[in-house]
């Protein structure tokens, strides 16, 4: 392992809990330290013997890492992979077929490798970026190793990596800073804007709170996909607001009705869309609501996939929007209803 | 009442809890004949002696049924309102000073008679536009009753609510569909797009998934707004896409800073977003979990502000980020971790 994080740490935590012998480094000496004492790696140094490298440094550092790595093991076997975020770059420059680009969607909330943990990978989706280079057998072993942590493998290009995370994630990231942005801008003149900004608007900001230290390097690592998805979604603003002025209502109408059976296909985690239903649930905001509610479905033995709280703003309600098994759902709404709750299902 | 959907019902509950006694109509017979069984309702006539007429229909029919109620009614004490979403072209045409305009920011998640409730205005924001023409007795005597709701009521001029609402609700509302359909065009060609959707895709589309039904008349009634505000918005975008183009790293930083600062200050409901602390709360996803969490703030005494779930794509695990009082925060954190759970404390 190169970098012990969060990412780093979790898949080094992964292979030794599967009996590996796990040797690691990092650039903060203390985090080394903390590794060798948890256990979580055996020693500091790439061996000889070593047979697979797991680079999990900060994105920018990941091509010289790579390239040392494969410079001083000369093993035609060796097996190395990286996990940032933005791959083109990465594997453009790398043509050694022992290196295979990768990216698993995983934890992004916690960070550091005191968050790590040996199950992360369980049921998440690994991208790998194999090219024409790529040895089946060096990919098959990577695949195997990755399936064995609990991951879901998936194949594409590098390239159709970067342009679907950049509408995925990193478009989505710019446009909540830029609606944040306009609605600050707006406020300094109409304080009164964010008391009438609800949960809609809090839903579509939230992730323009995260630290925004990171995102600069992703953003420019992967400009050419953000700027063509944003152009793209430019040019679908504009004629949206063409349509507005020009009274193209079947235009307006078509793009939202579009949009919503497209938002309700969106498949959940574990369980696909169709399976899961929604249960409304009017509540109060004071302490234990929230318990008796979620008590209920754990005494039902019902998991809840999603849970919302749309408030009303400065509320003392709101209303509790929880996803469950659609198989489940009557039940526990009679649940809800017998405990005095008002409730509504969609499915 | 003219209409008895949520917003009519519960201002109905309300004023008869306080004493009122109430008379209601509308344009679906079974929910007037309901209203009358819930004895939400004493009666259906706009009666001589009625004092004060809340006009709770569909936005489109506000005008008439006003000019209605107004042309019917001679008294000039009378008092009518409505709780229309958009207001400049509701107030405009009704020049006469016994109305004064009205929008309650409260309850769209639940629909109709039945969800309606007596306390649904308790803390919420109940704007006004009066104009030059309303006369501070009956401004006063409105704000009196909305007060006696519950509401904080807000005046401000229909144009400058509807430019704001624009801001807060409707353009994001717009945002959300065009990025949803973005995104489910590119999926037609990589279906794998939507296993790459992680929790800020899904957060930035959820409203898309509302009712489209509703939208259309919202969006035509206040398109002035809307249009200048997408504009915008959109120039806003394609700084952001050149400062990517012409690698101009500082604009994209600051963006994003500014953003981040805007969205940790926007203000939580009852407790103001400098006295939020979040706690970052790693879970797996079984039945219990969230009870355990939850009932453990209950136990407490300590009220959840807000929960989300942050998921892993599939995953079995994810992160449980709550919101609560910083006063309690570190109390809430021990017993947590004391219970065997991962958590991180932000303020």
């Amino acid at each position: 392992m190169v970098g012990l994080g969060l990412i780093g740490g979790s898949v080094a935590r992964a292979l030794a809990a599967r009996g590996w012998t796990v040797t690691g480094s990092d650039a903060d000496a203390a985090t080394v330290r903390r590794a060798r004492e948890l256990d979580i790696i055996a020693g500091e140094d790439l061996a000889a013997t070593t047979s697979f490298v797991v680079v999990a440094t900060p994105a920018g550092a990941v091509d010289d890492v790579v390239r040392g790595v494969l410079g001083r093991l000369e093993d035609p076997d060796l097996l190395v992979t990286d996990v940032a975020g933005v791959k083109s770059s990465v594997v453009a420059g790398l043509t050694d077929p022992r290196f295979i680009g990768g990216h698993p969607m995983a934890g992004s909330e916690q960070r550091g490798l005191l968050a790590s943990r040996a199950d992360l990978f369980q049921g998440c989706t690994w991208v790998l970026t194999p090219t024409a280079l790529t040895e089946p057998a060096h990919y098959s072993r990577l695949h195997g190793i990755l399936r064995d942590l609990g991951a879901t493998v998936v194949a594409i290009s590098a390239e159709d990596h970067d342009r679907l995370v950049a509408l995925a994630s990193h478009v989505p990231h710019l446009l909540a800073g830029a609606l944040m942005n306009e609605a600050a801008v707006a406020a300094q003149e109409d304080a009164v804007l964010l008391q009438l900004a609800a949960g809609g608007f809090r839903d579509m900001t939230r992730i323009a709170a995260g630290d925004p230290a990171i995102w600069p390097d992703v953003l420019f690592e992967n400009r050419e996909a953000v700027t063509e998805s944003l152009l793209s979604l430019e040019a679908r603003l504009a004629t949206l607001r063409h349509a507005l002025s020009d009274g193209h209502r079947d235009v307006i109408a078509a793009n939202l009705h579009t949009a919503a059976l497209a938002r309700r296909q969106l498949p959940g985690r574990a369980l696909s869309a169709d399976r899961l239903a929604y249960l409304r649930v009017g509540v109060t905001d004071r302490p234990g609501v929230l318990a008796a509610v979620t008590m209920a479905a754990s005494d039902l033995a019902i998991n809840i996939f999603d849970i919302e709280i749309a408030h009303g703003i400065e509320g003392a309600g709101g209303t509790l929007l929880l996803a469950v098994d659609s198989e489940h759902a009557s039940r526990f709404l009679e649940t809800l209803v017998s405990m005095g709750f008002s409730v509504t299902l969609e499915r």
